[in-house]
C-alpha cells in the first residue's frame, strides 16, 4: 500500500492497481468486524469512495451520499452514540438468537465464534477507524425500491476496501439514534441514513463466505424449483441451515 | 470462456479464473442495454449467480431470492409483459426529460446516444437473453433499510457478469405488473419483486462510467463539506451534472 501522499496530490494520482481478482473479490469478501488500530490514509479512503460511488442509481441520479468520520468530536460523538446502540442491540440478539447459551457457547463452532466477534465488536466501537454513514437523498415518495440507487454503492464500498487490503460491515445501528446523528451531522429533510459501515485494517482475514446452498436461492420458472445448474462449485461452505459441511 | 459442459458437471468444476481486477471492475462496470443474440451458457449463469449469493445480508439471513428467465413460454410471457412496460415508461420519460429534443436528438451527445441505445432496448425487449428478478422473502414488517439485503447481491450479480465478459443493468419495469408476475411465477405473499436484471453478452463495451465529482458525493464532519481527499483521480469522466469535462 502506497503512503498518502499531500490531499492535493490525490487529483493527480491514478486508484491503486489489483491484487484480488474480481470474481475473487465477490465470492471471498466477508463482514470484517475486527479492526488493527490504525487510520485509513487518505488515498485509501479516495480510492474506496470513489469506486462506491461509480455504482449504479436509478437513472443514474447518484442520490447516494457519504459521510466519512474518523477523528476529532464530533466523530467521536457519532462512535460514541453508535457504541450505546450497538452494545444494546447486541445484548438483545444475543439473548434472542441463542448466542448466550449452546452451540453460541461452545468454543469451536461459527456461532461461538460470531458471539465472541460481536462481544468485542460493541465493547470497543468507539475505536473503529472509520465510520461510514451512507446517505440517500431522496428524489420522490419512498418506496420499496428506493434502496436500489444506494445499496448498490453500499456494496461497492466494501469490495474496494477488500481490494485495498481492508475491510468492513454494513449495519443497522443508526436506526436507534437516527434524530441525534441527523442533527449533528446535519443531514438534510430530504435524506435519510441507510446504513452504517465500518471500516478498517483488517485483524483476521477475508476468506470464503458461508451461504446457503444455490439450489435454495436460485429459481427458473418458478418459484421454489432451482434450475438444474444451480449447483455449488467444489469447497463451498455452507451456513447451518444448508446440508452439512463436509468433513474434508 | 469455456462451453458449459452437462449441468451434472457443475459440481464438479470451479468458478471461472479471473481477467479483471476488482478495483478495474468496481469503476468500469456500465449499464448494458445492449445484447448480442447469444445465449448465457449454464456455467457463466451458475457463477454469476453464485457470486450474487455470496453478497451479505442483515444477520446472513441470505433473505434473497432469484428468478431466472431464459427460454419457454413462461420465460416468453415475462418478458411479454415486461417489454410492455418498458416502452411506455421510456415513451412517457423520453419526453418529460427532454431525451426527444434539444441534446437529445443531437447525434454525438451522450444524451443522444443514451436516447438510441433506450429506443433500442424496449423494442426489442422480449430478445434479451436472460431477465433475472431478484425478490426478496421478508421476515419483519417493511422497512427503509430492508434493500440492504437484496441490492447488494444485485451489484455483486452485476460485477460477476462484467468479469465474466458478460453485462446487465437493474431497472424497475415490474413495478407495473408486479401482480401479473407475482401470479405466474408464483412468489409468495411474504416476498417482494426487488428489480428487473436484464443480462447478456454486451454488443458494446464496458469502460468507465460518469458520475458526479467525488466532492459532491462524499462529506466529512458535516453535510455538504468535503474532506480534502475527495478528489477524483486522472481521467475521471463526469455527468452533465459535474464540471466540464477537459478537451483531453
Amino acid at each position: 500500500m502506497d503512503a498518502p501522499g499531500p490531499p492535493d496530490d490525490l487529483r493527480t494520482q491514478a486508484i491503486a492497481g489489483d491484487t484480488v481478482g474480481l470474481l475473487e473479490g465477490l465470492v471471498t469478501t466477508r463482514a470484517i468486524r475486527r479492526y488493527l488500530p490504525e487510520p485509513v490514509p487518505d488515498r485509501v479512503l479516495r480510492d474506496i469512495l470513489f469506486a462506491a460511488t461509480r455504482a449504479p442509481s436509478g437513472s443514474n441520479r447518484q442520490p447516494f451520499r457519504f459521510l466519512v468520520l474518523q477523528h476529532g468530536p464530533v466523530a467521536a460523538e457519532v462512535k460514541r452514540l453508535l457504541a450505546g446502540v450497538a452494545r444494546s442491540m447486541w445484548s438483545v440478539k444475543a439473548h434472542l438468537d441463542g448466542y448466550d447459551r449452546g452451540s453460541g457457547v461452545t468454543d469451536d463452532s461459527p456461532k461461538a465464534r460470531m458471539a465472541r466477534t460481536m462481544a468485542e465488536y460493541v465493547a470497543h466501537f468507539e475505536q473503529v477507524p472509520v465510520v461510514i454513514l451512507p446517505c440517500m437523498q431522496r428524489y420522490r415518495a419512498p418506496d420499496t425500491s428506493e434502496g436500489a440507487s444506494v445499496y448498490p454503492a453500499c456494496q461497492n464500498l466494501l469490495l474496494a476496501a477488500r481490494g485495498l487490503g481492508y475491510g468492513g460491515v454494513i449495519t443497522g445501528f443508526h436506526g436507534a439514534v437516527e434524530r441525534e446523528l441527523t442533527e449533528l451531522l446535519g443531514v438534510p429533510d430530504n435524506a435519510f441514513i441507510a446504513s452504517t459501515i465500518t471500516l478498517g485494517r483488517p485483524a483476521g482475514h477475508h476468506g470464503p463466505v458461508r451461504r446457503r446452498p444455490l439450489s435454495e436461492l436460485v429459481y427458473g420458472d418458478a418459484w421454489g424449483t432451482a434450475p438444474d445448474w444451480a449447483q455449488d462449485p467444489p469447497g463451498t461452505r455452507y451456513t447451518s441451515a444448508g446440508p452439512p459441511r463436509p468433513a474434508s
